[in-house]
């Protein structure tokens, strides 16, 4: 299953973007620029250059009005001058016809290549360019006078207008080589990532060359060459193709082609380093050997292809000697090794098992407190800000709901109050001593299903709720305790997706069934009035001469019809309504004095609205309408804005819907008790040790529910830089157990959702985002002070909640999407074996609903333990091939697998080079417990 | 505005499908196979010659276990054995590496070339590819066995079972070579069309060679190689890449580049042709040339491409000797042209003005005549069965909203017993006599919204309004007789995209506004109950000695609260509901006791789920979830689907919903009105006169409404060979007018989206589809049978109408889906112009709103008319060029720009060469009047 707000942590860490963002500090001016000899100077990425920009500048207008205008750049995508809209393409993958390849390295070969060209400024270039050549003076001078005439550009400045270049200037004085202000205030700039250098194409057709003209210069020193790029960068490459004319674009496309080579990483790095014009054509050749090529009859090659959500990794295509000197090639089964990088197996140091008592809880206080205080320092960030708004109000919201369910399901023992107080309490605290403080504490689904079992388990035998529910939080406590002696936390790496999945679908549709039902009590509680039905008879009887009030009392009335048909005789009588008639001495009389209409369908209607509008803003993301910032405010609090919708709605008309009761003083919803719950109460002695039978029970729940959430979070792709904590977590947790027993509080453990959501918020990303690229995860504000804030916020919410008079039935389900065509995986297992997979899945999940569905249902934990030996049994189903690819393998097969050889073995290795490196990137978590 | 149901037309318009389906008749076996003689034989398509299937049997298990296995086929796009899933990938572009081709190249230049290979069996065949070898004799023998060894295919037999080739029968007689049962059954047999033919590769690396060893044979006579090829089919070509091992898979990817190479229509087309090694290395280079290439950086070549919606045009690919026999190469400024392709301006004979009176009709009536036999022997095909019952409950949903609507309209003058009789009766007599017998006629809105305006404005007058509305069309019938006898349908050429999208752009809003006013009146019909309201007091009162039965009458009440304060004093009462308290003398009081609860939000609920639901059945078409005949069923009918949820929703909760009123018995709706309007009633004689005003307003919607959809149904890339017959549709509805009119029926003009669906349903499509191809567009089924049998089953309807007791307000109005980025538009005009040409739509949308909403309403088609002045003033603001982009040339400026040189001129052509051919092509309509 695939959450809301997951897409981004599976954009981004399934890519291997070239990392724009890091190159802030590093990649400032090149302190070694050009020449072969710089082979291991610092590096960023794979290839340690700094980006070009490059531009491509075409001679138009012949004969009559030469000019230059840039009409394509590059820096990882082409983007080409659409001259009629007057504005650039998006940015597309460049697609170059095999020919004009072919002509450009003809060109190159015969045309004049100078490497480490000491020119200072454009002038000096452009007589470099012309003195080499064997052209006739006067033709020297026409074409020098041609290259400095200044190119157009179509600029976008920082301010909205777009400039069309320097049309009224291209006549000023030409030798000055100051860059214009249009240039600086281009909004590209912005883009690009400081460091960045250029390169400048100039191609195009001239009349009056007898032969083609071809120069390719790297500058020793890059300098800026004054208008001749639209960003005012210093040029690193620059490469002139000019010719007769020809039929066809042919320069133009050749101009294309040099644009396209120099923003290939590779002929990048080869071309920096090359010595003479051999290197330049091997660098070539390289590229030739590694393009792709589509056939003319099955693709048309203007379709312009959109930029692919990943770039094609790197690693394979760095020259061979640099892959030596870096040890950066792979080792073989490294494609193996990472598909296990999804648990944190493989990785976390944390999950090793030391073997001595608490040994693993004293590993992870060592390890967090040398992180202790950059937990703090690392907050001081703006965008901490935004996160502490966003996560309080989800932990708002996420208190209102459970302390109403809370309310239902244990009849007022609890409530919104004890939601809102425990919320905060336990938040704070576990936010101070986690091990993983990202964590957000929250009442979760699966124990909320526990606590309802519970209350009616100890209602239907008469005994005392809340000194009950001590002895075990009491009992809990102690069990956590003894598995965090006894490093239990290991055991995780036995939670694969079939046990995870197992776990959320049930507790998915426990939920939905729940919310369903709630829905159509409604229509009992307030009855739908059929035509001619008499429920809305009703009048207000007053005592007086004929009062025969005994008659009402006296008779025995069955039923409502009885009362409908009986004859009142005389009654003094008018119509006020109920309120007013008992106000004025009167009885109201009749069925229809109590009832209220049109709630149920405005209810149902509440409720489609809510759920309807929170689903369309959740889509509003991947509309095309608005800008990405707008877009994502409203999916991010499409939740929050559905339930203000639907309480406006409901303010605005002003019905008697159901609300949601929120006490108006600081002291326990249930009447009558002290904030700490008395041990014995009425229950008898025994009780105390009989609690430890379905403490077992909640501690095998609180263990998954809590274990399976900070798996999910701590995997790798999140690239946490300060580890996690499974004892020091589960701990904190057993410790708030206790504290919540104590004072009849609700019990919490770590909800998945709310703490993805929290890191999502968190996200650091490259900002500057050149055209067509999309922005790359550089890792997550790894802090204690938003959580923190966000529990003291709540804290605080206690005393605002009369404000807080939120809608009870609004609080809706969304469904967990599922659209995940993994079509990898049926790349390489059958889908009948899929089909059994799934069908094993089912059958499990409609036998945790049965039993659930019986008084056998307080076991379910122990059910859901048994998943994980189901997903054992199937190793005797599956090959482990099959397993790798439909789950994950557990830790014994794992390691047989890697003494057969570091791979899976097929019998037949057919479609695997075929396969993208992508299928080797770690996955973004699919998991949930929690439902926001 | 796009309109459901038009995508299809879209998709199949726009693209130069290769018409597999069109080679049934044309393509069995070729009679002159082979040899460079036949250039110009029969021509189908482009290139002419059969399809080939090809297939890449790949030799595996080396060393121990060498078997044939088959990796990969061709048709039009490649598919791949996924060797873990047992199965074939979906079919994709194929994609090559560069290298692989040229060691193909060289392998060929190197290896054996055999054209016309005079072989008649596959051992006939290996013979002779071994033998000329320069092989010792050992080896051939080897190689002869290897060779004969029987191929595993990954076979989909006709049955559900897929079966794996021949695993079981490898070892049984290798000279046999019939081809097996599998074979035969090969479902993929069923989807090529025939007179295919096949090509074997077969690729791999085998140890005992020394050297690479390669053999490209054309046979003279293609013959079935027996178990060679999955598919039984004579085989035309067959290769050998065989070599010792090498690292990576070489010879695999040699095998895929032979395979793409024989699957692009050109480079087959050469090799066919090829008289020796020469031609065939010549051609490989022709298609190098060509090839689209993508750089290593930018684009993963494990990517899988999916197949393009259209193949590219392989016109200009055409080899040129062939383009100058056939003179297929396109004239110059044809994209031009193309473009204005759009209305019928360019192709329809039928828009020539020929200068006599009625002179239009006679060539209509003279055209269509020849096509009338036809016309109903065109029918006989079974798809035409499901058009008509698709389009009989389209046209009886029609029929029944807009019956519900004029009987709203005109207060019950007309009502759904004279829309059924008006439709059947209009509706047939139009399919019998019409120029474009596709055509559906209905009530459409514009004519809706007039007669509401008609009515209102007779009613405020106190006229008759039957016989003033018989004068009315007694007046436009004459001014339509005029129209047809001056020839003014030839105006339609001023019909732009920017007249018709104003036009439906407001009638589009005046139904959806309608539609909500209705819902939200709703709310005062059946007032929703506020808490505290007493809307719900209700008693019955008896007559008896309490009586005072006065002082309800007496009393000067004024208000609602006055009852209810008031005291009744004694009074005889009881609760009996009111129906049952009239039944027994007694007398229902109070505000409460005709009021119903609930309804309001239900027809909420259910306007809401309806429209919900018949959107979310709309897009089950785009969904991956079902099979697509599945889909496209729920989508064509999710309007009536979406209805009968509605009313079974209704049904199930039996509220007293307002329902519509169907009559149960033949005879007009006005009660005590005979069947043929009085010519005068209570009108003054000069109304007869007067009404010749309104009639030339209604003259001018009738003639845009109905020409505007006969634009759009003979548009040019629906492919009608039988044309239309603007004048004689006109002449046949001008006829309908008066008849109608007289009898007291609605008026009819064409139904747009009815018409489409019409077409739609009568499409006929290529059949047999090769993977990853879509089906091609062939044209429609032209006839008057569909059309004249939809409007006798709805005649019959008539006696069914106690049937038809659907509800009245879950008649929705479903909005055109606005979901149109023209990209290419904005490629050429810049944003701003689109932005100014769209406010002064708007504007004008705008204008025509207001002038809707006074008492001036009743001019609205005059305004309408106006459009066409205000587009024509466009042309001052926009150049022509712009106008050619952001709506259609109007004829004068057609002419201007023809003169001028058959294209637009830009000033600077660039980026035209980039514009993919495709937006040259038609585009589908995107207007639409009547609501369905």
């Amino acid at each position: 299953m695939k959450l809301p707000g997951q897409e981004e942590f599976e954009a981004s860490s399934a890519c291997e973007n070239i990392p724009t963002g890091e190159m802030d500090s590093s990649l400032v001016p090149d302190p070694n620029p050009g020449g072969p000899s710089d082979t291991d100077s610092t590096e960023v990425g794979v290839f340690k250059d700094p980006m070009l920009f490059i531009q491509l500048n075409e001679l138009l207008g012949w004969p009559q009005a030469l000019e230059w205008r840039e009409t394509g750049r590059w820096v990882l995508f082409e983007e080409k001058l659409e001259v009629g809209a007057g504005r650039w393409s998006a940015p597309h993958v460049p697609t170059l016809a095999l020919p004009s390849l072919q002509k450009l390295r003809s060109l190159l070969a015969e045309g004049l290549v100078l490497l480490d060209c000491p020119a200072q400024s454009f002038l000096e270039l452009v007589e470099q360019v012309v003195r080499v050549e064997s052209l006739s003076p006067e033709l020297r001078g026409q074409l020098q006078a041609l290259l400095l005439q200044r190119p157009q550009h179509n600029i976008r400045t920082t301010g909205i207008r777009p400039c069309w270049g320097f049309t009224d200037l291209r006549k000023a004085s030409h030798d000055e080589d100051t860059p214009l202000k249009e240039q600086h205030q281009n909004a590209l700039r912005l883009k690009l990532p400081p460091g960045v250098e250029a390169a400048a194409v100039l191609a195009g057709e001239l009349g009056f060359l007898a032969q083609p003209l071809g120069a390719f210069v790297r500058l020793r020193n890059p300098v800026v060459l004054g208008p001749l790029t639209e960003v005012p960068l210093p040029s690193r490459f620059f490469c002139l193709l000019l010719g007769p004319p020809t039929r066809g674009r042919g320069y133009h496309e050749m101009g294309r082609a040099v644009a396209v080579l120099l923003s290939d990483p590779q002929f990048q790095w080869s071309v920096r380093r090359a010595s003479n014009l051999h290197d330049l054509l091997a660098a070539l050749d390289t590229f030739l050997e590694e393009v792709t090529v589509l056939p003319p009859g099955r693709w048309d090659p203007t379709v312009r292809i959109p930029p692919p959500k990943c770039l094609p990794s790197q690693h394979k295509r760095l020259p061979s000697q640099m892959r030596e000197i870096k040890g950066l090639s792979r080792p073989r089964g490294a494609p193996a090794e990472d598909r296990h990088d999804h648990g944190p197996h493989a990785t976390c140091p944390e999950l090793q098992r030391t073997g001595r008592l608490f040994g693993g809880l004293v590993q992870d206080v060592r390890r967090k407190a040398t992180w202790y205080p950059s937990d703090f320092l690392d907050a001081l960030h703006p965008q901490c800000l935004s996160a502490v708004l966003y996560i309080y109000l989800a932990t708002v919201t996420n208190a209102i709901t459970f302390g109403g369910l809370l309310g239902d399901a244990t009849d007022g023992a609890q409530g919104v109050l004890e939601s809102f107080l425990g919320t905060a309490v336990a938040g704070a605290i576990f936010c101070l001593m986690a091990g993983q403080p990202l964590t957000i504490l929250s009442s979760t689904g699966p124990v909320l299903v526990f606590e309802r079992l519970l209350f009616s388990f100890s209602r239907d035998h008469n005994m005392d709720y809340l000194p009950f529910r001590l002895w075990i939080g009491i009992w809990v406590a102690t069990f956590c305790l003894v598995l965090v002696a006894t490093e239990a936390s290991v055991l995780v790496r036995y939670f694969t997706r079939f046990t995870e999945e197992g776990f959320c679908a049930l507790i998915s549709l426990i939920f939905i069934y729940d919310a369903l039902c709630k829905m159509l009590n409604l229509t009992r509680a307030y009855p739908i009035q059929r035509p001619g039905a008499p429920a809305y008879g009703c009048f207000c009887q007053y005592p007086g001469p004929g009062e025969n009030e005994s008659q009402w009392t006296r008779t025995n009335l069955k039923n409502r019809d009885d009362i409908l048909i009986m004859d009142l005789g005389l009654v003094n009588a008018s119509l006020l309504p109920p309120s007013e008639c008992t106000r004025q001495g009167g009885r109201p009389r009749g069925p229809g004095c109590h009832t209220v209409p049109d709630i149920a369908f405005f209810s149902l209607l509440l409720f489609l609205t809510s759920f309807l509008f929170a689903t369309a803003l959740k889509h509003v993301k991947n509309s095309r309408l608005f800008p990405s910032m707008v877009r994502k405010v409203f999916s991010d609090f499409s939740s929050v804005l559905a339930i203000l919708l639907g309480c406006g709605l409901d303010a605005f008309l002003g019905l008697a819907t159901p609300k949601l009761l929120v006490p108006r003083e600081f002291k326990p919803t249930l009447p009558g008790r002290d904030w700490l719950v008395s041990p014995f109460g009425a229950n008898p002695w025994w009780l105390s040790v009989a609690a430890a039978l379905p403490a077992l029970l909640l501690s095998i729940l609180i263990f998954m529910d809590q274990q399976i959430t900070a798996v999910i979070l701590n995997r790798a792709e999140y690239r946490l830089q300060k580890g996690g904590g499974f004892h020091l977590d589960l701990f904190c947790v057993a410790v708030l157990m206790l504290l919540t027993s104590v004072l009849g509080l609700p019990w919490y453990v770590s909800a998945t959702v709310i703490s993805l959501a929290h890191m999502d918020s968190l996200r650091r990303e490259s900002r500057a985002c050149v055209p067509g690229e999309a922005p790359s995860f550089l890792g997550i504000r790894e802090q204690r002070v938003t959580g923190l804030m966000v529990f003291i916020l709540t804290g605080i919410s206690i005393f605002l909640a009369p404000v807080l008079k939120f809608m009870k039935r609004v609080q809706l389900l969304l469904m967990p999407a599922k659209h995940q065509p993994d079509l990898l995986l049926l790349r390489h297992v059958s889908l009948n074996r899929v089909h059994i997979f799934t069908a094993i899945q089912l059958a499990c999940l409609g036998l945790l609903w049965i039993i659930k569905s019986t008084p056998a249902a307080i076991i379910f934990p122990l059910m859901l333990l048994g998943l994980v030996g189901v997903r054992k049994a199937l190793e005797w189903v599956f090959s482990p091939q099959e397993l790798l690819w439909l789950d994950e393998l557990m830790p014994e097969e794992e390691r047989n697998i890697t003494e057969k050889g570091q791979e899976p073995e097929h019998s037949f290795s057919g479609s695997d080079s075929e396969d993208s490196e992508l299928m080797y990137q770690p996955k973004a978590p699919e998991i949930n417990i929690s439902v926001n």
